[in-house]
């Protein structure tokens, strides 16, 4: 009813993600904290901690990425370490192609190509939550390098294939891609690296 | 004097110049040639080939690129073919950090995340000029496969060390960044490709 003293769980819900969102983007992804998001949203954190159990989840919620970032990493990490970089490349290739799901990747791209605040944004993220979590699993040491690296060829998959549209990149099997690109990804996340 | 009937060498340039820029725009890299473009700039074709020996310089011209792209492809190609994935990264890199160089293939990168025109537009270019050349000379089969997959990752390393700025990438020296990212670029130019 008008004046009532709660909203909704639906109307907190989108409360806590647009105040992450313009969080996120005002301050990065390292900076920011679900305490912070519950403070400025006026919110209990134990209401925050309800709907989002970590920071990535509220992240994935607030760029409308179609991904659970921790059941993500867990399940790559819980196969053959030998196979990491072929099953990546798999798992981001059929989540781009999932239909309307790789709107929300385009957003941070686009933003990151346009905006150093959103540039700072994506590499925060990509670090903290994907890459840099799957490299220090894989190979602890240089696990920085080794994200950043992986990072790279990710990012220009995504561009080459969903963004720029270079054939056969675009319409390959993403079996294919796996194949042919997850051997650059196991290379940089297991292989030495130049000192 | 005003009213002259020619314009000074200097203008006549920047005219061909300018109508080269709208033309790519418009129409993309291989369906632009050097007879449309000086038909529309009103100069006899002579004149553009005085200018600009091939349509790949012209574009580098037109879009303010620091590169000479037959120099570029013919230095790399002289090599050898051993090493190609490893001096390849080195030169782009070189290039990229070369001061003021990188603001033309930052706006075609951002022309490509932005708009589906520009995206074909460096897709041809990349593809005809630089990456194709290289990979059909190293590795007759499989020449786009392979150039295209050599594009992803360069793409990729523009983004992580120029624009995204991932550490260590971004300030890397390119030796470095040549032994890490060289080994992908040597793969995907000569090594088998699956099938």
């Amino acid at each position: 009813m008008p004046g009532g003293r709660r909203a909704g769980p639906t109307r907190t819900r989108q409360a806590i993600v647009d105040v992450a969102r313009a969080q996120f983007a005002a301050r990065g992804y390292d900076a920011v904290s679900l305490r912070a998001i519950a403070r400025e949203a006026g919110v209990d954190p134990a209401l925050v901690h309800h709907f989002f159990a970590a920071k990535a989840q509220l992240f994935a919620a607030a760029m409308e990425l179609p991904l659970e970032p921790d059941a993500f990493v867990s399940a790559l990490l819980a196969g053959d370490a030998d196979t990491l970089g072929e099953r990546l490349v798999r798992a981001v290739v059929e989540l781009w192609d999932t239909p309307g799901a790789f709107e929300g990747f385009l957003g941070l791209i686009r933003g990151a190509v346009t905006h150093s605040d959103a540039a700072r944004l994506l590499r925060e993220f990509l670090t903290r939550e994907l890459l840099g979590r799957l490299a220090a699993a894989a190979a602890p040491d240089a696990a920085q390098a080794r994200a950043a690296l992986a990072g790279s060829q990710i990012v220009g998959l995504a561009m080459a294939r969903k963004i720029v549209g270079i054939e056969p990149l675009a319409s390959a099997d993403p079996a294919w891609l796996a194949a042919a690109v997850g051997p650059t990804v196991q290379r940089y996340l297991t292989a030495p690296l130049p000192g």
